[in-house]
Formats: structure tokens, C-alpha cells, sequence
């Protein structure tokens, strides 16, 4: 018997699908833009057609009785037990769905289909990817950090997720490092995600060119539009030894050390799996991260600490829901 | 059967040991000053002397076919599978003592009694004790926090005491939320122990006495030389009315709402029971901490925040080690 499932990432701008062996990983794989404007019915009419459609292709090769289940991480706040979905950032309209019944009674309805549906957190289900098929595997407890547009995170204990009792748990961009500062997230102040989100980035990268009396050379990299600038022109700029960019990785590194020793000294997790498009930036956030997460944490708590690079990607997602069913 | 157990606190000042009954709580206690300069193997002698004494106590009127154990809080970095403990801070000359296995021993060789010894950091019992008999009874997760000299805590999942990986979760004291800021504690800027441990409330109550126009009352209650000033003198200005003291109160109880707001967005923990010498200032504390752990998180977080003075008050740590041999 070699089980498989079909996994799912429900995004603000795409639908990612996979067919995934639980020992071979993914089979093949999909992705649809999400039809925002059709509100829940519609995107669930949508999830429900992309893994027909899948179903069809995994039913020419694989037995259909070794078929675990559809895994589908959603953006928000999702209860793994009754399956709703609350006010999911990216999908106008949504409020409170009951997502995983919804899509059952589709599959049933519309597609002939009676496979079970598991749901989690994006960043859950992106966390759980990597402790099975990607870079956590050899950690027993780890922190998933996700370096984006925002800064999500999941948590693995004791090889499974820990969601908390209200399925919450791991919003680590919403640890508050400088209660006093004037970064402000969702009307919060001092959060990481403020201070190391995208747009914190951005922010704190022109008021160091501001400051900077010999300049930076990043200008070149975003056409001198500064209202361009990106955390990959600051990347680029840093790898080419532009002083400003160096900088500005520094702290943004030794922002997110002070995040993760706030993990370490709560939690006694010292492994981190960093992913999300600005992890691109590697050592360059990498290693002031490490630095100042020893800097911060008792001595009695370095043994053993390490950050390491995600593994899978934009695909970790679809891992971890695939995941969810062969849990 | 009723199953019974002594419980020990050892403390850098004082060893409080108890007979308690798994039901019925203490049946008796005592307190014996700490005989620090006598190193590990006195302390030693000294727990196996109050251990056989009690035990002779309880022999009188419980059956000792019903004794769970000997539980032991110690201060320090406690590894409770292996039983040692690690740099105690307020026990000179103590490294790394493997204090379980000394202690079976000595109780063996020098007053002829075979009991099983559970030992853990001190903050772990005073939790597991809140857990099993005092403010956290109805809580199935939450933290205890103890604001004292330090800040310290203990963390119960799911009815049991969370200790991480390495034995050293929980350690709220060392949670970061100004890490820009001057504060310091063992090396590491704006720690909720740096600003809100002892010292920490007393140089800012100072500060704050400095930089008032209209000055403060407090100066009656440490008989105005300032060098004197504690905790308790605030509470007291602060309940007569004294603008400075109320404020004072007000600014170290947003700073602990902040550090909570961190457990709640990382762990999904929403209880919180405070214990501690210092939590004596009640409300003073205690609302602006609630008002402030409301202001840090998401409002989908909200859901049952709630937090609660701890019951046991001093004897919360004989009681959850006791506790540790019913678990």
C-alpha cells in the first residue's frame, strides 16, 4: 500500500494543487488563479473542480482506496476540528465559512466525489511540509518562520503541529520586540512583522539612504524609483557590498534574532526553519539572526541552536496539506 | 487508597517541605533556613533529615504503602529526567549536581528509606501546584507567572507541565519586548525581568519620583531615604492615592500585558495566573495588564484572555512538587 492525497494552498492570487505520494512526494501539480470576485461559493466551486480534475489524473495510476484524503491550507484563522474558516486577509467578502463541509457537499454534489477534507492555517500547513518532506525533518521541535509580505509562522512539537487550543498558536509576526517603538502592524506596536515585513523592510531601508551621507548604490537596482524599492534590490545592492544594504540586512536580521530568542527562552524550541521569498536573502539575514539570538538568550539555552533555510518553498503549503491527511 | 507524598521547595534563603495528601492537600508543614555554606552534600543531608523527619510525622497516620514519592522544586536549569540541576542561582558553588540520584542516596545510606525522588525547577512546581491544587484548576493550558525579585514562569499544556525539549521552557522573565531600550538583565536588553523584576520597578519608580513636579507620597511609607524603597511602599502610596505610585503601577503592569500578549500570539495560551510577592499590588497590576495584553494581540485572540491571582502563595511549590509524584 502506498498512500497519497491531493494537497491544496488557497492564496489571495492562487490556487495550488498536487497530487502527493505520502513516500514519493508530488506526482503532479497545478495552479489556477483564484477567482476572488466569486466570493466562498465560487472559490469553492473552484477547489472542488482542480481536485476532480486531479482525482482523474491520480485515478490512471494509483489506487483510489489508497486515497487519504484532500489536505487544503487556507489564509486566517482556521479550526482544524470543525473546519470553518474566520476572516481569511485575502479573500474579500469572506467572513466565517464552514470551508471543509462546504467543499465536501461540493465534491458530493457536483463532482460524484466522497473523500474526507482536512484543513488547517497556510502557515501551519506550510510548517507541517517541511517537517515532513523538507528541512524540519530531522527536528523534532521547530519554528517555521515565513518571510514575507507579512511574517507568519508555524510549530512543530514533538513532530506534529501544535496549534493551541483555539488554533492560533505560532503568529509569531505578531511577537512585540519594541513595545515602545513607532512601527505599528494591525495597530500594534513594535511587532515583528512591523518591524521585518515587507513593508517594515522598505521603510526602514529608505530611512537609511536618507540618513547615509555617502549614498547607496541600491538606486540602480530599482531604477532610482525609491518608491519601487524591494527587498530584492536591497538584496541584490548587499551582494554587490553596498554599505547600506549590508546595514539594513543586519538589522533586519538581528531584528528577527530577538524574535526568536523570545522563542527560545518561552518555549525551549531552538531549531528554525526560515522560508518566504525575503529568506531569499540568506546569510545575509542568516547570520545576525544567529548572532543576536545568542546574544539574547541565556547561555544555558545556546546548545543545540540553528536556523536553516526551508526546503520547499512556494510548495511547503501543498506538502503540508497533502500531510495533513496522512497524519 | 489515598495516596499521599512530601513536598520540597528548596530555596537560596529557605527549605519548606510538606506532608501533602494527593486529596486532602498539606497535613503538615515546615521551614528550615538553608544551610547555603555547607554546599551540595550539606543541603543534601539537610532535605534527607526533613524528609525522614516528616515521613516518621506521616507514618503515624497514613500508610506508607500509599506514599508516591518525594518531590523536590529546586532553583536553577532542572533536567527532571535525569535529575540533575544545573547553576542553581542562589546556591554558592553548586555547577552541575546530579541532586536526584544524591539524594535517593543519602536517604538510603543515612536514614534507611527507599523513595522514589521527582525533581523539577522551582517556577515548573509553583505552576504544577497552581495546576493541581490552586488558580489554575480549571484551566486546561495557561501560564503562571511569579513577579518577584525575578520574573519567572511555568507553563501548563493541556493539564500538564510543558517543559521543552531541554527543561527550560517557560522562562517568561527573559521574554524581549524593548529591545532597544536601557534595561538590562544577565547581559540581555529589555527583558520583562529587566523592567519589571524587582530592581526593575524600583529604578523606574525612581525615575518617576525624579521627574515628578508635584513629587510623590511614597517618601512617608520608606521613611523618605529612597535607597530603602521596595515594591511594597508603592503599593501602599499608590492605594492612599499617590499619582506617582498609581502611575508607576500602571506602567509595569502594561509592560507585563505586553510580554502576555507575546504568549497568547505565540502559543494560543489566553490564562494567565500571577503569583509572586509582587503581584500583592492586585488590580494595581492587574488591570492595566489585562488592558494592555487586549491592546497587543488581534482581537480574534480575545476570546477567554483572562487573568487570575495565583491561590497558593508561597506553598504553590512544595504543593506541585508533591504533585509531581502523583502526575
Amino acid at each position: 500500500m502506498s498512500r497519497w492525497a491531493i494537497g491544496l494552498d488557497l492564496g489571495g492570487t492562487a490556487i495550488k494543487a498536487a497530487i502527493v505520494g505520502e513516500k514519493s512526494g508530488i506526482v503532479t501539480d497545478r495552479t489556477i488563479p483564484t477567482d476572488t470576485a466569486s466570493g466562498p461559493a465560487g472559490i469553492v466551486a473552484q477547489l472542488a473542480k482542480i481536485i476532480a480534475d486531479l482525482y482523474r489524473v491520480a485515478s490512471q495510476a494509483l489506487d483510489s482506496a489508497d486515497c487519504a484524503g484532500i489536505g487544503l491550507g487556507a489564509p486566517g484563522a482556521v479550526n482544524a476540528d470543525t473546519g470553518t474558516l474566520s476572516y481569511p486577509p485575502n479573500l474579500p467578502g469572506w467572513t466565517i465559512v464552514p470551508l471543509r463541509e462546504n467543499l465536501q457537499d461540493c465534491l458530493r454534489q457536483e463532482e460524484h466525489l466522497s473523500i474526507p477534507v482536512f484543513i488547517d492555517n497556510d502557515a501551519n500547513a506550510a510548517a507541517l511540509g517541511e517537517a515532513v518532506y523538507g528541512a524540519g525533518r530531522d527536528f523534532r521541535d521547530f519554528l517555521m518562520v515565513t518571510l514575507g509580505t507579512g511574517v507568519g509562522g508555524g510549530i512543530i512539537l514533538n513532530r506534529k503541529l501544535y496549534r493551541g487550543a483555539h488554533g492560533t498558536a505560532g503568529e509569531v509576526g505578531f511577537l512585540i520586540v519594541d513595545f515602545e517603538g513607532s512601527s505599528l502592524h494591525a495597530g500594534i506596536r513594535g511587532t515583528l512583522e512591523s518591524l521585518i515585513g515587507k513593508k517594515g523592510i522598505v521603510a526602514l531601508a529608505r530611512r537609511m539612504i536618507d540618513a547615509s551621507p555617502s549614498g547607496s548604490s541600491v538606486g540602480k537596482f530599482c531604477g532610482n524609483d525609491y518608491t519601487k524599492l524591494s527587498p530584492r534590490h536591497l538584496e541584490h545592492a548587499a551582494k554587490e557590498g553596498d554599505e547600506v544594504s549590508l546595514a539594513l540586512w543586519n538589522r533586519v536580521g538581528s531584528i528577527l534574532g530577538v524574535g526568536l530568542a523570545n522563542v527560545v527562552s518561552l518555549m525551549d524550541i531552538r531549531k528554525f526553519v526560515i522560508g518566504g521569498g525575503i529568506s531569499a536573502a540568506g546569510n545575509l539575514i542568516f547570520h545576525p539572526a544567529l548572532d543576536h539570538l545568542r546574544d539574547s538568550t541565556l547561555l544555558s539555552m545556546h546548545e543545540g541552536v540553528e536556523l536553516v533555510p526551508a526546503l520547499l518553498g512556494n510548495k511547503a503549503g501543498i506538502y503540508g496539506a497533502a500531510a495533513l491527511c496522512f497524519g
